[in-house]
Order: structure tokens, then sequence, then C-alpha cells
């Protein structure tokens, strides 16, 4: 990344389609207590016009920003030499990892058979890092010891939103009745250390990810979004993968997950690792089922471990193991409308059902473990046994392992691992809070992190709403991430229109979920918006929105004129019938 | 409407645009114990390949439907000449009505001022009927003296949606922990009766609406959905709103407000209800307010007086009217970050601020009941109050006006007149729930029907999601009917796209919110799908679908051949991926 300002921008087709800033935005950074600690915001430029009420007003309003330096119009990014390594300073001064040179990362070994249109091997090589003579550098680590990361601070600054500044007790005025946490006001450092060394948040950073801007994963914090790439053997290209990361964080996506099981799994991972500032997760066992020519019997633990290594010294910041399906819960899906809906699940009851014994993945957890805490990649421990229909759903299965996930969680734990815990699924409305109680109780308040949860099964075409429904319920109730659903799920590899839907949908069920856990200052962007509503600035009331295209595209479907920017009433209801126009008549006659 | 069998079908530009049957769809009708009372239903013929199980399958599965005669396809609907009275012989046999022939309904009286397209006056006239010498012949009257009425009856078929061959026990394992109801497994007539008599269910059915299939409203029957239609001064033609009716109920509207504010009121009024097979709602105020150009100071008791009666001889079903904006809640709003945002709230309380006085809507209420029982129009208690921002919810303005709704509900009854609340809004999903507990205990069970409500104000162009979000939760509590939002609002009038997504997005909050109160066979359906999504039969989930459109658009994308309805996988996983593909080999493999 070149930090040319004059440098021109959408030279490459991956980057040009989907970078830019945002309408009457522009990127902030706020410094914290070294130079190099920068935390980027995107700042909402409001053109507020003179209101009747006196009161002061912002000129401008800070959101959460996850686009990273593409969010940025000053800098140049080249997706062909990848991100600067925000982090690399911070990892090198602590001094307890080494680089080395006979990295399992070579891409011979992984499987790149000649399926698809592969963009080649990445053109930067590096040398991996890992903890020097078996030492753990987990954050989880550091925060046990008391030490207060870079990283830590960071999330702190990123968590504020610069809302220190604003009045925001008199933003929440209304109590909160629901997953009432223990959050202080204004989010600290030290806060930050004991949350991550409680295990109840997680800040997933892989070393070999220092182009990654720390983020925190936890239900005391924001509520996050995932949004999941990756190709399948039927379609989409490594560039096309990349390019639907970018667009991803453009549109809020805390983490992404690459999914890719076709080919060139291997060097997609690496292309979209060197360009994203997000944490990026994997499925490591998807590759090492391509490694094995897809055959879930020839699974072995050499296999796997391997792979492990192999995206560990890439980068990969959490990895879903779904270490939690044994061979005793296999029976109990019997039952089932929907059996295994997991991929990784139904892979490894194959496998333990081939063989008749546990799999490698439980009778080796604290081998991987040690793998874990060498490069700091955190656990997603995967629910294989999640519903996949509401018949299923809160079943013995999925429960026992539940269960299971709880005791792995203990095992990470003891080696500073950071963890956090995988959900369902298909869950109808009534059944979510078991699962949230459940959950908490068992899994020892580890963060959990959710599909959906799709509340009915009936509306395939539009399962990112029927999701958005159990999605805002659970985060509400305290589930930390929600991992988003699109229109094409159970149908097909979402499109970037897909893809863009499916995180503003989830930005919508994430912030519902901060509102109703009366998260400080959660209601700034609301007020904000309400209020250029309320004084008919289109403009402002477009550019606050989560996605500020789609308003003003619809607004102008009916009133396309520039002065209808300033118009006191919409098309919706006209001007005779405009209740806001007609309130602030009373308010003006009232005050006259 | 000719029953004729070969006659050609779409010679009309509204209608061919909007009906036909859905793929693999059949019209089937229950017939009850008259001839002439014959319920409809949607068939959809399964295709069910032989399983593994060896359990028996349904054939097919009987939905609710809304289309009416539009969505049989023996019919042939002329909108030029209206639907049939389905219900004229109930009416004419109860004796207790007459025709009249000096209607207050005569288009002179409206306003046609002549903005707009028109399309004229309506082809067919008829006389009005009302009560005879001021008897009350409404649903809750026969109800409270003991009468089953044809429509009771009619309702209690439509609800039980021929569940009561499937083995509902099965399909409901799962206790229920909220919105607990007092619901018999299988809905009898006189169950409504009860109901209607309690006050707890309303049957909207104006007797000038005899097109109308009798639905009901009631927090212990199917949630439904309502979809605002109708044109503004800026935009859209008479039949455009007329296609739009029937396009909306043909996605499942249960009722339809037609919230026309422009030129030609009464005309597209009385085209809407001539062919609408589901109860048209409306807001009278809008219609008094053009009379008075738009001043809404000169509005007075004697145009909204001849207002109504001119609406209920049309047979407009229920209205909406906003009696409960008193003076003395005016104050109560100066606070409000968003002020009042309800078009007809706005427009009485500019009228009492002018007046310095208490409302007719308040002052007029017993007079306006007299109207409501010649007619057997419902009363939908409007809330003017209502927040349109987090920032002004669950606010003083709000609940003073609940309470009054609530004294207003006690005095509809004394004249048994039947009776629904409006609700909010703007709510955050924390206080949803006192929204709902207040509206049960102060307005006496009377069914809640609310907008949305809205659990966040930062997504403008996308609050069709974020008041599903808070209509599945608020229908879960018990409201009883939902009102649609599209993605337009606050930004413009629906078109038809906006419409259908409305409608499909409202019915999937309706239906989470049927299967977590546990109503009796609301998961057949869901099961049905899995089952079929489970066994790889692609057309039949696609059919099952709510919209089955968009799955069979969105899968054809990326696997459009016909071989691939039959595949065994999707692109989305590709064939190796397919957990679905894997647990059944497993299950093969164990059973072999």
């Amino acid at each position: 990344m070149n930090e040319n300002r004059n440098c021109p921008r959408g030279t490459n087709s991956a980057e040009s389609a989907v970078t830019g800033e945002f309408p009457h935005s522009r990127r902030a950074y706020l410094t914290g207590s070294r130079p190099d600690l920068r935390v980027p915001m995107r700042e909402i430029l409001l053109t507020d016009s003179p209101g009747g009420d006196g009161a002061a007003k912002p000129a401008s309003i800070h959101v959460y920003d996850t686009a990273g330096p593409y969010g940025d119009a000053t800098l140049c990014c080249d997706i062909r030499s990848g991100l600067a390594g925000l982090r690399e300073n911070w990892i090198a001064e602590r001094y307890d990892t080494e680089t080395y040179s006979d990295p399992a990362l070579l891409s011979e070994k992984s499987n790149c058979a000649g399926r698809g249109s592969g963009a080649g091997a990445f053109p930067v090589s590096r040398a991996p890092r890992r903890s020097r003579s078996g030492g753990n550098v987990t954050q989880m680590h550091y925060a046990r010891q008391g030490i207060v990361t870079p990283e830590m601070e960071f999330v702190a600054i990123r968590e504020n939103q610069r809302r220190e500044g604003a009045d925001t007790q008199q933003q929440t005025p209304h109590p909160v009745r629901e997953g009432g946490m223990s959050r202080p006001a204004v989010i600290t450092p030290e806060y930050v250390r004991s949350e991550v060394a409680r295990g109840r948040a997680i800040i997933p950073l892989n070393i070999n990810h220092p182009e990654a801007e720390p983020m925190i994963i936890g239900r005391n914090f924001l509520v996050k979004v995932n949004a999941n790439i990756g190709n399948s053997a039927l379609a989409s290209s490594v560039m096309d993968e990349v390019e639907k990361m970018i667009w991803a964080i453009r549109w809020g996506a805390d983490t992404v997950m690459d999914l890719s099981t076709g080919a060139h799994i291997h060097e997609t991972r690496e292309w979209i690792l060197r360009n994203s500032p997000v944490p990026i997760g994997t499925v490591p066992i998807y590759q090492a089922l391509e490694k094995v020519a897809g055959v879930a019997e020839d699974l072995s633990w050499d296999v796997f471990r391997d792979t492990l290594v192999e995206q560990a010294e890439q980068g990969v910041d959490y990895f879903t193991i779904h270490a939690g399906v044994r061979l005793e819960h296999l029976p109990l899906t019997s039952r089932r409308l929907t059996g295994i809906v997991s991929r990784g699940g139904s892979i490894m009851a194959k496998w333990c059902h081939a063989h008749r014994c546990e799999s490698f993945l439980y009778t080796r957890f604290e081998e991987i473990c040690e793998i874990m805490k060498a490069y700091d990649v955190s656990f997603s421990l995967g629910d294989g046994m999640r519903p996949g229909s509401l018949h299923d759903a809160n079943d013995e299965a999925q429960f026992a392992e539940l269960k299971t996930l709880g005791e792995l969680t203990r095992l990470a734990w003891k080696h500073d691992v950071q963890t956090m815990i995988e959900g369902p699924g298909h869950v109808p409305l009534h059944l979510i809070r078991e699962n949230m109680e459940l959950q908490l109780e068992q899994c020892h308040e580890a963060p959990f992190y959710t599909l959906g949860p799709l509340v009915t099964d009936v509306a395939p075409g539009y399962d990112h709403i029927t999701s958005a429904i159990g999605g805002a319920m659970i985060g509400w109730l305290g589930t930390s991430m929600l991992c988003y659903v699109t229109r094409k799920e159970h149908l097909g590899l979402p499109d970037k229109d897909d893809v863009k839907e499916g995180i503003v949908t989830f930005k919508i069920a994430a912030h519902a979920a901060d509102l109703a856990k009366g998260h400080p200052g959660a209601r700034l962007r609301d007020d904000a918006l309400s209020k250029a509503r309320f004084e008919f600035r289109w403009k402002d009331q477009f550019n606050l929105a989560l996605d500020p295209e789609m308003p003003q595209r619809l607004h102008d479907l009916t009133l396309p004129a520039e002065a209808d920017k300033a118009s006191h009433f919409c098309s919706m209801c006209g001007p005779d019938f405009c209740a806001m126009r007609i309130t602030r008549n009373i308010r003006e006659q009232a005050g006259a």
C-alpha cells in the first residue's frame, strides 16, 4: 500500500468497483497513546440547517468503519502488493515471536487441481512468524498477565466511536429490560483486557495477519457481523472473492469467512488475507478434505494438523473446528427431519461413523490448542449439530454438542486460547432464549456467534429476513457476533448484490440489538437521522443511513429534481398530508 | 363475475398482470353447513418422491388463501363489473337491513377536482343497504346474542386450513413460552362467536361490501397482514391502485387500506371495493380534508359525518379514526424529536390547536358509533400520537392516547361496534413488550393492529426489514394484525415490486409469530418444506415457499438446467460438500 495521495485510483477492477468514500463522509483517525495507533472512523458530515430550538448541533457524527484503507480516499491500495502491516511493529516489539524459513505454507502442499480460473500465487512472499520456543502469543495470554496490548487500546477507542463527547445520558432515557451488561459508559483499554482475560470477549488476530485492524467480539461490546464468502466447485474465481471481501467490509462486515471449497483454495485465501483489514475465518476441514480428494473417510490427524499449520502461517485469524461432534451424538440425529446440515459437522460425522471412533478433532484437541497459541488463532467451535429446520431446533443432538463445546472451551482456556462458540441455525422465536441461556451457562460466557437464527423455514429466497429477525432477537439476548445470511441461502452462491443486501440486513439486526441492550451512545445515529428527517434535510437523512445509496435512489424515483431534496414532503403523502410538515406548522404557530 | 370456464383471461391489463394460479397449486373449496358457504384455500401439490422412512406422506398441503376469485383459474373476473356478492344472501336473510335510494354516495358529493387521470365512475351502480330503523347489524351484536353467523363459520373453517386431518400433535413438540393463548386445537364457529362477543376479535365486514370473504383479526387466530395502497397528489392512477390491490392479495394481504389522498378519491375507492375480496380500510379524515380544500381548520363534524356515511354506503369495512388525539395531549409532544408523524393525528392536532377545543371525533364518538353499527363498519382507533423515532417511543403522549383509546373501546363496545386499536411506529426491541402489555391491559384485549414497529431509525430504504423484526416480536407477544411497511417508507409511494416485497416480508413476520405462539398446525408448511429440502425435491421446496418465484429464480441463476432440479446439491456447497447429501449417505449406510 502506497501512501501516495496522487496515485490513480481504480486501476484494478477488483478495487475500483468497490472502494471510494461515501457521499459527505470522510475518513477520520483517532490516535491513541502512540503515534502508530490510529483508529479509523467514518465521519459523516451534516448540513444541519438552523433549527428553531436553538440547541447546539453537531456538524458531524462518527461511526464505526470496517472498510480499512479502502475507506480512505487519500490512500492507494494495490491488491497485488497487499495492505501495509499495521501491527507489524506491535508484534515484533513483544520479542516473543520469530520468523522461520521452512513454512508449511508452500503452495505445492495445497491442492491445486486445475479446476476453475486461478489468479496465480500472490506476488509477494514472506516468511511466517510463530511464537518462540513453544511460547504463547495470544491476546488472552497477555490479558491474563495484566498486559494491555496496543490491540486492546485500539479496540477500546474503536468501540467508543468518539461518543465520549456526546451527551449519552440524554440519548438513552429508556430503561433497558434485557441483556443488561456490566459494561462501563466508556470502554477503557483496561476493561477490554479484563473481558479478554475472562474469556467473555475475543480479539481474533493472527500474528501472521498484521494487516488486520483490531476488533473485539463479546457481548459487552457492539454486536458484530460476519460475512461468508468463498468459491465452491461450481462457481466464482479468486478475483471475484477478493472483490467480495472488499465489498463486504465497505458495507460493514466486521469479519469475513473464506469458505472456499473448490480449486486454488490456498491461493484464494492468500489473496484475501493480504488484502483484508478485517479478521479472516476459515473452516480448515474443507481444505483437508480437498487434500484427500473429497473422501471423508481418508481424513487423518496428520492431514488436518498440516492444514492448520499451513493456514496459521498464512494468517487466518479464527478456525471453525467441529470438535464437538462426538460418536455418541450421531444416533441422536436419527429422528431429525433434516439430519446434519453443517458441512463440517457432516464430514466429521461421516468419518466417525466410518471409523467407529471418536474424531481426531476431539481426541487431539489439546494438540490443536498448541498450534493455536503459537500464532494466536482463535477457536470458533463449530456447531456441527445445529438444526437445519424448525423441527430439529433445541433437540437432544444440538444440546449434547453444546455441552461438549463448553468442556472444550475450558480446555482451550487452560491454554489461554481465545474461543467463541457457534450457534444455530433454524430456531423459532420462542426457542431462541433457551439457546442463549444454555450457551451462556454451559460455555461459561464465551462469546456466542450465531447463524441467524432463521425463525421459519417457509421463505427460501428471503432468508436474509427470516434470519435477521432471529439475529436481532438473539443479539439482544447476548450473542456477540451474527453470521449474515443472504437471500441465496439454501439456493446458491451469493453474488455482490446479495452480499451487500445480506450485510446491510444484518447491520440492522446488530444495531437493533445494540439499541435494545442499551449500548451507550447506540442511539446517536438514530437520533441524528430522525432529526434530519423531521427537518427535511433529505441529504443528511440519506447520508446517515446504513446504506446511503438506497434511500436516495428510492426517493429520486418519484422526485428526482435536486430542488426536491429541500422539499418539505415526499411522494408518499404529498404536500398537504405530510404529518411532519403539519407538526412543524403547529409548533411555529404555537411559538409565534 | 362470470363463472364461465372458457372465458378468455387477461383481457384487462389490471387483472392479467396479477392473477393466475401459482405453479403446482390449485384452488380448493371447503364447504360448510350450507352449499353457499364455500371457503377458498390454496392446495399445493407435492411431487413427494418415495422416501426411506416408510411414513405416509401427504400428496398436498392446504394453505390460507387471500387471493379471492382471482386465485381460481376457473373463474373469469372482469373488473368493470366487479366481483360476485358472496355474502348477499347471508345479509338479506337476516331481514334486519334495507336498501334505500337517497344515498350520500353520489359522486357529485365527493371532491373530484381534475388532478390526475381518473377511470371515471364505476360502471355498475347499486342502492346501498343499511340497518332497518336504527337497528344494529354488527357481527359483535349477533355474537353477543349467541347467534353464530355464516360469516363466523366461514372464518372457523378458514382458520383451520384443513389441519384437522393432520397430526398437529406431532407437529408442535416444542413447549410454548410466550403468548400462550386460550385457543382450542381446532377453531369452531362457536369459538369464533365467543371471541367476537368478548371483543377480543373482529370480523370487519360492511354489509355494503358483500364481495368480501370473511376473515378474523384477533390474537387467538392467525396473525394477519394489512397492505396500504392509495394514490397521493403526486403519483399513481385509479387503475394502478386496483391492480395493486389485486397484486397485494395474491401475495397474502389479509386486508387492504386505501389511503388515497389525491383526486378521484371516491371513484378510486369504488373501483377497489367492487373488486376486492378482502376487507378494505380507510382513513375518512383524508377525504374530509380534501372536501375542505386541504385546510384542516375548516374541518367540521358535518363534513366528517357525511364522509363517514358516504364511505359506509360504499362498503368500507373499517375506519381509522383518530379520536384519541385530545387537546390535553398536544403539549406532551413538545419535547419530541419528530413530533406527530401520523397524518390523521397531525390533521386533528392542527384542528384542536386552531380551535382550542376537543376534537369532534372525541366529542361525537357515540354519534359515530351509531353510523358504524348501521353498516357494520369496524373501528380501527388510530394512534395519532405514535412515535416516529426511537427517541419518542413509549413516551407520555403515546401512552396518554392509549389510555383514551381504551376508554373509547368501552364506548364502542357499549354499542356493540367491533373495534381494534392501532399501534406504533418506531420502538426499539426492548420497549416492544411494554407496548403490548399496556395495550392489552388498557384496551381490554381489543385486537392490536401495529405498524411495524421499526426497531431502528438508521435504515431508510430497508424499513420493510427494520419493521418486520419488530412485527415478528410484537406478533408473538399478542398483536393480531401487522401493517406492512415497504422499503419506500419515509421516501415515496411504493410500486408493485415494493408491495410484493413488503407483503412477503410481513407474511414471514406473521408466520414467525404464529409459530412462536404455538398456533396449532402452524409448522405443517415449514416441515413440509424442510422435508422437501432434505429430499432434494427442489420444485416442492419452491412451490411451498411463501413466494415460489423467488427461490426458483435464484436457484436457476447458477444451475438453470432442468436436470438440476433433481440434483442432490446446489451451487452454494457443490456436490462434495453438501451436508444433507452426506447425512443421507450415512443413514443409507447405517440402514444397509
